[in-house]
């Protein structure tokens, strides 16, 4: 692809950012647990269509965040655009399965390192401390933008009668454990989980 | 689905948006013309893919601009992020299928009245309203949308060996009159879309 471009322009600048933007399609492959609600055919999500989807939940739900500070909803999207790029290399890691959590931090900061280093200097900088700041949950943006991407899951899991849960046999304590955090940006939305998660448990989706 | 989120929630706000939150979920199944990149199974695009990619080509090339207003960003994120949701009932129209193209806005329209209708009356309209600017390209964020809108198939199909083209025995005065509008928002980018169209004639891609 590098090659083909060298035929269209001779701007470095803009060849980094077009071989970026090939190198993005790669993540239309990467699947994720979570089953599509339409699919016919028990069809997994991948991660452009989750990371539309959660910058679509941005949107919707932003009133929900509990912080008084002033919120940058851009950066929230930003975000959530772009929190799941390292799996092109690094893949979907189940965040149930823990021996494959062991060494997720490891295989995705050199992820990053081969990836975002495809583009420009400024916007590599740029994404690469989007992402960063994604990952550590500190900032009231990083910590809603986390809070959506627990949710969706959530989402999908309890409208496809909790198949992949079933599947892969999860508690209910597993499923708190890792959505508590949910708190941290926006009470109304834990609530929101906790009845989901409570409700999947009447359903049978999730062991007690 | 609604009968679902009755157990969960009293509150009929979040209703609403939970379940357009699930209704977008179909974006997901409509399938485009492009090919996907790295698909080893000819695999086509899905809105929700291309919904996503396109806000990545938005924080990458926001910068070729050539207006000199002080140009919304998270404007043209969300115009291109919901761009496609009318798709949903009224599926994708192939730009180059002459007879689909003329009840095509027709469609669209009524599809809008459903869809955004399922949400609150102050999102519906917030959604509505910035679908019908992109549709209007009228505004200069309208426009650089409705850039990215068509320079991403551009570079889909370049990076596929033309297959889309080629299976549809597409002309290379067809894609410039579907794309010269580039040149409203970016003279740049249509220069790259004009060298991508003059290789993918040499190359055979297109006819000329």
């Amino acid at each position: 692809m590098e090659k083909l471009f060298n035929k269209i322009t001779d701007n470095e600048r803009l060849k980094k950012q077009l071989n970026f933007i090939v190198e993005l399609d790669k993540l239309k492959n990467i699947k994720r647990r979570s089953l599509l609600i339409f699919s016919k055919k028990n069809e997994r999500e991948n991660d452009a269509e989750h990371s539309w989807h959660l910058s679509m939940l941005a949107l919707i739900l932003f009133e929900y965040i509990d912080s008084d500070e002033k919120i940058d909803i851009l950066k929230i999207i930003k975000m959530v655009l772009i929190h799941d790029i390292v799996e092109i290399d690094a893949g979907d890691t189940y965040c149930y399965d823990e021996d494959a959590n062991l060494d997720k931090a490891e295989r995705e900061i050199k992820a990053a390192d081969r990836i975002f280093n495809i583009l420009p200097e400024d916007q590599e900088k740029e994404f690469r401390d989007l992402w960063i700041e994604f990952e550590k949950r500190e900032t009231e943006e990083a910590k809603f933008a986390a809070a959506l991407d627990r949710i969706q899951p959530l989402i999908l899991n309890y409208c496809t009668d909790g198949e992949a849960w079933i599947k892969h046999g999860i508690y209910a304590k597993q499923v708190i454990e890792r959505n508590k955090h949910i708190r941290d940006a926006s009470e109304k939305l834990w609530q929101l989980a906790e009845r989901i998660i409570e409700h999947s448990v009447e359903l049978g989706y999730l062991k007690r």
